[in-house]
């Protein structure tokens, strides 16, 4: 009677049950195993389907698109026009005033003497990116140097540390095109974001307190300090001109090379070298000679090749993979990463063999080419050029380029890699992503570049695996006048069911967290029963699972089902699940764990589990 | 007007929408950093609340418990009773009979000579389960021996042997004991039921390989295969009976002992031993001597034996635990797995300082032990002290034991580990569970028992980033007269709503996998395209992405969100957010993408936001 009229009271479209018709449980067609196997493969390495466009084509045109996919320059130099050119040539010239310094610059970062003309070329045939430039980078730079220096001393052993690095990068080049060929790219996203950041800063950091040393070493000589911080505010002004004003790009962009040759002019003309400012001294003339001989081919050098190549390599490609996909987003055209990183490894493996090392893609440049205007990748070849004519004619002169020059634009250039900003919204939106970060870059500044970045990859790590073993649980109430049912922490209005207990589990239930779910599910249980206990109110009676977040369980989660199962039983509580998923569902009939519990415990929404397990709470 | 007429045609369940009040979506109460840091490191380490009993207890009842939770034998002495000692002691006797032959064999398998009879005492005051039977176990015993002869010749320096053995156990307990204590139990869940199944499976073929070849070593002697075969027949009937009739629970826990008396009878008898019959020859006498001195403190030999104890240790707390675990589920009390670490912990580094090697729970002694009724850890202690008089007074007759019975007993005790059932549900259940189960198998079976861990623990690790960087995804659909929205591949009856795309993300979007998702979700959106192109049909206006199963994104997932949207604009879709958890929303606003997106394209439900986006659909 009571309840009659409680109905009678509410409105009418709340009295009315939301759902007349309750559904069944569906599940997906079977699949075998061939195609089951088949289907989880192609969305772990082909999840951009890349051989789309071969589909339903004739033999001949399936060819020429498996060439164009290899080297796309076939397909967009078709549409190449005389306006492209334009903008390409312009961001190319502007790149390469900016890369020549420092093309200097990084390989004293890396001990090396010659600079990295081929890759760019060979990029330009196979790269998808439209707006990277490439070429040496201060990180990697730096970070070769020091791995290699490690192995053999520079001044001692010139010879073989030139050997070495070249082994390192052609494996650097094997490790990048072997990712890319066997579609391993993901591997890459295992550096996190944060870790990146961090990383990036903490080199950004050591390079410039490197720099700074050399910039200091001028400091004894008269007025030689005053044009340092003359230059360096002008690059400075530049800087922020070129921020402000998008047409002023190639303001910092051109400042270092104005400033090299007004610089080594400066010192031709006065002999300062002879006063004690220090030069460069030394620069290789000429067109790289080949090295393919030079790699190590046996030897324990070959493994220490090996291992620094693979370093190396990694850090590059993510550097590489980041930049493309930045751009890329931004002009809105997409970015096959495992292509790329085929191109990226061919280029270095070529590179090993002409006495290039490590390239890959640089911020600061391809942010630079990008301003300019590039349009395709013949900003690269145009780059490329220049910097071989420059290479080829006027080499000799930067010997007397001095070395507090090199310094300053070594250091504005890997300013930008310290990216304050980045790193306070990263603390606003993930303290654990946070601490990656100050970890990567205390152990980059206060221990080494290499321990910086493992300690960047073991935070990463263990967030994942903090993801999986400890996944969330929340406990679900009613929302008023609605058969919504909601974690009722995050929504106060949401109303516990009287004797039923409602839990939504947050992932997959697998052998890594299949113990933890089902601790942390009876923890909720004995924490409700606590406090019904103490309020005196009825005991609960039904425990259901909302499954709808749970893509997938193994046989190790099965067990903690049957397991919670059974301890529901001794505690005379009905298990109950609602809405699992096509595999779920699958894998709770093939254990025989849906028979155990009974076909009617399963429902489609929480919604209908609350309605037959306790209809007179609902009605109420 | 038409629409009226469509309004009025359907049953008036359904004309009217399900919720006609629209809720928002909830904010959880800020929490401050001290405050979600706590949070997420109790989570973490404390997930099953063990201080909740100390809670509002005066000081000195909190002393006392702290002393139980250390000494859990303190609480249950005071309820032990004379009636619980009774299956205590039947049990502890049966395993005592069960272990002593076990014991001569397992200790040649890790080649040494002294039995653990210390670890079981040592677990009685300090272990929660009720049920496991502490000492050494096959296993374990092999991978010791197999892991210390690669580092020295146990035939060559016997006594060097000893003491890395001794240094292996210490470092064991250490390991187990560090686990335990700074509550990082977690990390053996890394290691996936699958894996240990096929492991396990693997060293039982292994172990019983080895040992054949002991037994066929007796061969060329009259009769001896024959009462080989005849105890092996014996012992498998009595398996049997066991396994018909709880109460035979003894015979085949009690026929190993019996064999080797009667066997060892028999050859001191007739001095078969001189006829060619091989016997153990050299047994240690007496109580196991301190061997604290043993154990090695510098030199390469303690980080080896430092490496060897972390490897077997973790091997060893996998099978401990599981054990654990499965008999306190049915009893229905529970263990805490990191508190039984510290008391496997003690007892293995108090074992390393008296002359035992490593000892852990076995499976079939426990087993045993639950069946002959044991009630608490007394058991191990009854056990214990029989090991100890038996030792003491009649070990010297065991010489005479043939080496062919110890073989035969060794088998038909890891004969249970090569679980085919286990094996033949993990295939129906999950096929990738099935490869790490014969990877693991064959792994060691074929290569080496390390090799076997190691495929296991990689394959477990490969299954664990699977699941992190290829998240699932689905599209939804709309139930016929309902409001409810599932996936289309698994409900047949879905229909898509005209205009809309909604899909599901079934995972937290982190680093390691947020730029998949963001371009999985493209590619949805391009083959509907594609679909609805073919088929001239209205193209996509909203994109609703369903975020309940979602329950975390950090920097890396913002990012992503932020190209989609980007992406999104391009192609004039509007980018729809349904139901996202308390973190999700909060990092939406901390990132501001909150109000990239518009408050308005947040809603609480899909049903929602479908029908504010796309009202006229929703009427239809």
């Amino acid at each position: 009677m009571r309840s009659r009229i409680s109905v009678d009271s509410v409105p009418s479209a709340v009295a009315t049950p939301p759902q007349p018709y309750i559904h069944k449980v569906g599940k997906s067609p079977k699949q075998n195993l061939v195609e089951e196997f088949t289907a989880t493969v192609r969305e772990t390495l082909f999840p951009d389907d890349p051989l789309r466009q071969f589909k339903d084509q004739p033999h001949s045109r399936k060819l020429l698109l498996g060439v164009q996919s290899i080297f796309p320059i076939i397909e967009w130099s078709r549409h190449y026009s005389l306006k492209k050119l334009k903008g390409d040539l312009i961001a190319g010239l502007t790149i390469a005033s900016l890369c020549i310094p420092q093309y200097i610059g990084y390989a004293k970062l890396a001990g090396l003497d010659h600079s990295s003309f081929v890759p760019p070329l060979i990029y330009a045939f196979m790269g998808s990116s439209r707006d990277i430039a490439i070429g040496p980078v201060a990180v990697v730079s730096l970070l070769l140097g020091t791995l290699l220096e490690n192995e053999i001393d520079s001044k001692k052993n010139p010879h073989d540390y030139r050997r070495l690095a070249f082994t390192a990068t052609f494996f650097d080049g094997i490790t990048q095109f072997i990712l890319g060929f066997f579609r391993l790219g993901f591997l890459i996203d295992f550096l996190s974001h944060a870790a990146i950041v961090g990383f990036m800063a903490g080199a950004a950091v050591t390079i410039a307190l490197q720099q700074l040393k050399g910039m200091l070493g001028v400091k004894n000589f008269t007025k030689k300090t005053d044009i340092v911080s003359v230059i360096r505010s002008v690059f400075e002004a530049a800087h922020h001109g070129g921020k402000k004003n998008k047409k002023l790009f190639w303001v910092p962009a051109i400042a270092p090379l104005i400033s090299v040759i007004v610089s080594t002019f400066f010192v031709y003309i006065t002999r300062a070298d002879k006063k004690g400012v220090a030069i460069v001294t030394h620069v290789h003339k000429g067109v790289n000679p080949p090295s393919v001989n030079e790699i190590f081919c046996t030897g324990s050098y070959l493994s220490k090749g090996f291992r620094i190549g693979a370093v190396a390599g990694m850090v590059a490609l993510t550097e590489a993979v980041t930049i493309g996909r930045t751009f890329a987003a931004m002009k809105d055209y997409s970015i096959d990463g495992n292509k790329e990183m085929i191109a990226l490894g061919t280029m270095n493996i070529i590179g090993s063999m002409t006495s290039c090392y490590i390239a890959t893609g640089s911020f600061s440049r391809s942010a630079v080419n990008f301003m300019a205007g590039c349009n395709t990748a013949v900003s690269n070849i145009v780059m490329s050029v220049v910097v071989l004519l420059t290479l080829e004619l006027i080499t000799p002169l930067f010997k007397y380029t001095p070395n507090a020059i090199l310094a300053s634009i070594i250091i504005s250039a890997v300013v930008g890699l310290f990216d304050v900003q980045a790193a306070l919204l990263i603390w606003k939106i993930d303290k654990f992503d946070f601490i990656a970060c100050m970890g990567a870059f205390f152990g980059v500044v206060f221990i080494s570049i290499e321990i910086g970045l493992l300690i960047a990859v073991s935070i990463s790590f263990a967030k994942i695996l903090l993801q999986v073993t400890r996944p969330r649980t929340a406990v679900l109430g009613r929302l008023p006048r609605s058969s919504i049912y909601r974690n009722i922490l995050q929504y106060r209005e949401a109303a516990k069911v009287p004797g039923v207990l409602i839990v939504r589990v947050d992932s997959a239930i697998y052998f890594s967290n299949s113990n933890y779910i089902k601790e942390r599910i009876l923890r909720w249980l004995t924490d409700e029963e606590e406090y019904l206990r103490e309020n005196h109110q009825p005991r609960i009676q039904f425990l259901i699972v909302e499954m709808s977040p749970v893509p997938d369980v193994d046989t190790s989660g099965i067990h903690a089902f049957e397991e919670l199962h059974r301890s529901l039983q001794k505690r005379e509580i009905q298990f109950v699940l609602a809405n699992p998923g096509t595999i779920v569902i699958d894998k709770l009939h093939a254990s025989k764990f849906a028979d155990l519990l009974g076909e009617e415990h399963v429902f489609l929404t929480v919604s209908d589990a609350v309605m037959t397990c306790a209809p007179k709470n609902e009605e109420a």
